[in-house]
């Protein structure tokens, strides 16, 4: 398999934590796609993401997976069966699917929309559309996100309920694009603070 | 099982196609939330679905569900195993979660922003923040997000490959939605409108 990425940027990254929690880095090839240059968006990787983003997972029949939800679905049932990545049970799979959903509109797709229209983003070559109140609506929305999982950290150790999956993934993801960005997390967020240190301490996370 | 709910909206009928497809419209009790009037923004409703939106579905043991992916994972996986609607195999999950996923952001959330954004929407009770530009920017995107569903389904009956998918619904669902803004489907999506056709008859989208 290979992960075609550009290493250090969110999306990438949360597939590069998903490899190494399933112990499956050293199975993939990883391939530099020069997104800051717009290689993303030359004709032959629109060919495998016509939706021109990183990361894209392409199987070794030729099949190419974009969307790190999607890709983390086809790693996680490579094994006997999912596991608590993206869920065991019927109930688990559903409030982790939930939960890693708000932490991508709440936090990271958030995030990723103060950065791409209220500040220069990618710059001019890359951003061919940007909408500076959009930009910084999002960015609200973001700061507005660490307050709700500030909360849902108050009574349970991860974001989607007792065990570490996609969903701390996605809020770790933000919360770094976010420190990147320059958007704080508030100092009494203590919960999602205490969370960020333990999940940051992860080798799949540390690195 | 309950499903909280606005009859007509884009996102409950996603649930509505996904009860009916599975057999389980008969096992659930429909619940009113009359969003037009604010009433998903009302406390009750907030401890249900902090990021307020119908639908929800609310568990016998009293867990809430919201995000229409999470409840379809959630409901799919009652039976035997996970069919057709979210992936039976590795490959099939992932191509049904990335197809879905662009049907969301390529077409019904799109849809949704223009709704939202570029026209009165809900009015100005429910409708806190509007951006015209940011609205208008993904009218346009749904009108590019149709045309990319029409090259995929050139080569293909449905809109994840084979078989009807949660991908499908998801797709229907922000057609059916366009048309309610006046977004028309445009005649040159011959590959969509034929499979909008054929969709449009499935007895649990037909109604």
């Amino acid at each position: 398999m290979k992960v075609y990425e550009y290493q250090g940027f969110p999306n990438p990254a949360r597939i590069r934590i998903t490899l190494a929690e399933l112990g499956m880095t050293d199975e993939v090839e990883f391939i530099t796609i020069d997104v800051p240059k717009g290689e993303h968006k030359q004709p032959d990787f629109v060919k495998k993401n016509p939706f021109p983003a990183v990361p894209v997972l392409e199987l070794d029949d030729g099949t190419t997976l974009a969307e790190c939800t999607a890709i983390t679905e086809y790693l996680d049932h490579l094994g006997d069966g999912p596991t608590a990545l993206t869920g065991k049970t019927a109930k688990q799979r559903a409030i982790t699917h939930m939960m890693q959903r708000r932490a991508e509109s709440a936090l990271l797709d958030a995030v990723a929309a103060y950065f791409h229209h209220a500040t220069p983003g990618l710059g001019p070559n890359v951003e061919e559309f940007q909408s500076k109140e959009w930009g910084m609506h999002q960015r609200d929305k973001a700061v507005k996100g660490m307050a709700y999982f500030d909360g849902v950290l108050k009574s349970q150790p991860f974001i989607a309920g007792d065990e570490f999956s996609m969903a701390d993934i996605t809020a770790i993801t933000g919360l770094n694009f976010a420190d990147a960005v320059g958007i704080d997390t508030p100092e009494d967020c203590t919960n999602l603070l205490a969370w960020r240190k333990k999940v940051s301490e992860r080798p799949s996370v540390a690195g």
